[in-house]
């Protein structure tokens, strides 16, 4: 089994904020993640798909095709954006670096699993919030 | 002479914006940096002195030091926080990487200079908005 | 299944030496990593929770208190020590990055599991010596 | 179980082009990767053996040793060549990263596992062609 | 004074060669290097505006201008190139790294500057070959 | 002009202590870099040639022969060593990250000078003691 990565990145802001939630707990639980007027990130995500190569092509998948569905479904959405108000797909999500990886594992799956070889699957989608913040989705 | 530096880093959210200036030049000059809803970055700051080593300690400053007065100066009100709103020293300012770096300069250079080696200046701060984007004020 | 990372580093002083055997088969084994007046490192290290998210906080654990936790039972002890002499749960453990790891996952695995979401299981302890040198404990 | 990893690199020239096919086909799918002047890239090469630490060393395997091994049979017969005219275990391959993790996993098996200690077992060959773009073969 | 700075990269082959010497010395001189099927490296550039921000746009340039330029002047042309025999402004010269940061920063200088503030300055041209091997053009 | 970096790295434990002084005082100015048992880094460091390109090779300086004098002349006396105790050229020294750029400066420079074309000279040594404190010497 072979597992090809494709890297790439988005800026964008957001607020961790439960609305069904006081004031006073958002602030306990959040902390300065909670802070109104938003924060922001450089965010890094790494989606990984698993299969065989294709013999003609030696590919997994195409990693400039790859790309394009992740701009097209992830990047172009989010990119600066604010997570919290501007993403259709993540409407009503509180956006947490685990829930981010969740939805956008469901938002690229199909798309990414139709331009790879016979077989192969969406793996897992890693996010960077930070250099030192990590959280994967791997079903 | 010797330059030490300190890299720090923030996380916050900002927007190009003139408010002199109609909405069309503004979206036409800063395009998706001009987001109305804001977006963000993991900013790393490195803050640089330059002078000669105490000869007792061997430091042109104590990074410890130098550690703390940055995060005085300039981390604790820009972590977490809008760039646009909520920085006491940046109201008026666009906060391009080009106008971020002058005044963190000016921001840190006395309490920079009062724990340096006698005759140390503050010499740069260089600001990261991505690994691919950095500014640098240098006087 | 969501797993989660935070990256923390650690600067100490080790030697590689195993007490039992005579001091050729050290040299010869260990090599430049024997050298008797010690030497040092850089260390990061990576530790991964595994879970589902908690409805309310969409969070498997805050990182803040996985931060704190990292801090209390590995970095307080370890940084700026002696891995050799100075650190009470390495006592008798040659301290190879493997058998770093290992100590590590034990040392954290209660105080972290009790931070986590329900049902969330310390996944990983991964330590980098150098940039070129990692070892995992994931049992 | 414990996993250890030894990061290594080498610089080559390559080109993507299935022999068997047109040059319509190749250009068309390969695009500028099939440019027949050739590029390059500073591959980056991580091997990672899985086993129980030896009791006398603390090793899985020596890193040093690895090291060796992954120079003998992968480096220096890579590094500063041509992937596709120069590397006798290469011949007939189209150098995909995919198909290039595979082949160096084969190459490396056996020594690799001579050098291990008891029972550890070759468990993936990570190859970065560049930063944004990797491939790993884990069986 | 301000200095921007924008990093881009690109993919290539290359050779070291002087044609107008043996080949006894040409071995001899960039040894490894020389092979005559060619080598490869990731290339970074770093490209550095030194200047005064425009005060409406707080821009010593705008960094997406910058890119462009960089990619019509130089990314496009040694891009999956192989520098020795594709590039009309490299023709002729051996492509050391110190050569190749002269030939960008002549290559890039006028229309950089007709994109900058006011009165800014192509600063400097600063090319890494490998993470290790580092030049810099700065006149 | 022309500046040439290579990057290099070592391994290392020491000790910020001024036997000169009483404990108090090295307790309460070096904190815990004064830490009896030694401590320890992962030293990366920078050696810069300035001058103009030899005309015959492209080269102002061969980066493999630059290596091999920072080997000689740093490396293989500082690495996996204790540099408080075992380095002839820093006896007597308090091993801040100021006071080695300066030593490691002069034992390069002749040596440095010799290797690179006419008219090149030692530029600057900056030292890495960790990712996020840097001291360079350039005089």
């Amino acid at each position: 089994m072979i597992y090809v990565t494709r890297k790439t990145h988005f800026n964008a802001a957001h607020r961790l904020h439960n609305p069904d939630k006081p004031d006073e707990w958002n602030e306990k639980v959040f902390g300065k993640c909670n802070h109104p007027n938003w924060h922001g990130h450089n965010y890094v995500l790494e989606v990984t798909v698993a299969g065989e190569p294709d013999p003609d092509t030696g590919y997994v998948v195409d990693l400039g095709s790859l790309k394009k569905v992740i701009e097209d479904r992830v990047i172009n959405k989010c990119d600066h954006r604010n997570l919290n108000l501007d993403v259709d797909f993540l409407a009503g999500i509180i956006p947490t670096s685990e829930n981010l990886v969740r939805a956008f594992f469901l938002e690229l799956k199909n798309e990414v699993e139709k331009i790879s070889s016979a077989g192969s699957k969406l793996h897992s989608v890693r996010l960077y919030e930070t250099e030192r913040n990590v959280a994967e989705y791997r079903p």
